[in-house]
């Protein structure tokens, strides 16, 4: 279906926007995509930052022209929204469980790679955390952050060896934020997922097969 | 009321541990506390292991066994089964916004407290973060969380001069993490709250001021 109500400010190349995007296809819903320029640093502008005051991607605009930002607080509101096929759980320990499995892939390994790339990316210098402030760049991070990945890739292995997918036997958005990040270490820090990590590549065979993996 | 189904895994000295306590104080629910001893390292020991992988606080084991970790997990549980007070926003724009403001106070200000007192504490070298992984203390990075913490007050008092609460014009999540991140960056980075910033002064006092604080 077509949502007219709401707008989708997005990068194609933004792996934070693809997590929203991922998230729409699984529900099969349709929304209105406004591309956000980051290589012409589009989200700086004073319209972007009117808004999305943190300069990020994505941010989705109400009808009233609300603009609710942060992929948690999205995934929230068209969760609640469209309801149909529930990604954040459908009970309350589902849903406690899958926020808490989102959060430790999150932290542990999409966090480490945006580290990672943002700590060595010669074109981010001065900007190594997204936002409004000017960081510059940690070398000593950058390479805290490789360790980092390399310790998520072999909890990720262990916790799948268990499970059919990140938070138990249901799909969720666990995996929609492993998956990505998988991509992302992959493309941006070069680590791709070690050769001995099976239970890893199984799973992530099986995501990657999903339509929404396209998205 | 008291809920006999569940108990909290926490301690005292934890910020993270205080940012359920307070939102159980808020809620009127009363559980079961057991206390982990951090200074004893019992967060590293055997049956904590079993309890969270992450060795962290705060916890909330369920009567099945089941332990859901990571605050806003722990929160989204308690708030779908105490449903009374929403903390975590009625309708779907208000779930949504409250998510945002409130992960983007953890991520600003919380987190950058957090990461200043792991990387300077003599207590905390080779633990620079929290979590099963050993990572050294990056003294750049420690100088960066001050920044950082300075800009999140700045941003803070002036999100504070248009609404009443962070979220709006109701109480919620983003103003526990909020307040709990001023007692933590006055007493953890020895940065209270700036003199000039009143917006950020009449709120903490406003807040100060509820039970709930003392939890």
């Amino acid at each position: 279906m077509t949502d007219n109500t709401i707008k989708l400010y997005q990068s194609p190349a933004s792996p934070n926007s693809r997590r929203v995007r991922m998230f729409l296809a699984e529900k099969g819903v349709q929304v209105a995509v406004i591309p956000v320029d980051l290589g012409a640093k589009e989200q700086f502008s004073d319209p972007y930052r009117a808004i999305n005051p943190r300069l990020q991607v994505p941010a989705l605009v109400l009808e009233d022209g609300t603009s609710i930002t942060e992929v948690p607080a999205i995934w929230r509101y068209l969760e609640l929204t469209h309801p149909g096929t529930p990604l954040l759980g459908a009970t309350a320990k589902e849903q406690g469980l899958i926020a808490m499995w989102e959060r430790r892939v999150e932290l542990d390994g999409f966090s480490a790679v945006m580290e990672a790339v943002r700590n060595t990316v010669p074109g981010l210098k001065g900007r190594a955390l997204s936002g409004p402030h000017a960081y510059e760049q940690i070398p000593a991070l950058a390479e805290r952050s490789l360790e980092r990945i390399k310790n998520f890739y072999a909890d990720l292995n262990t916790w799948l060896g268990t499970s059919s997918f990140v938070a138990g036997e249901q799909f969720s958005v666990a995996d929609i934020t492993a998956f990505i990040t998988v991509d992302f270490a992959t493309g941006g820090a070069k680590l791709p997922i070690p050769e001995e990590h099976t239970a890893t590549k199984r799973w992530y065979d099986r995501i990657a097969a999903r339509p929404s993996a396209k998205a």
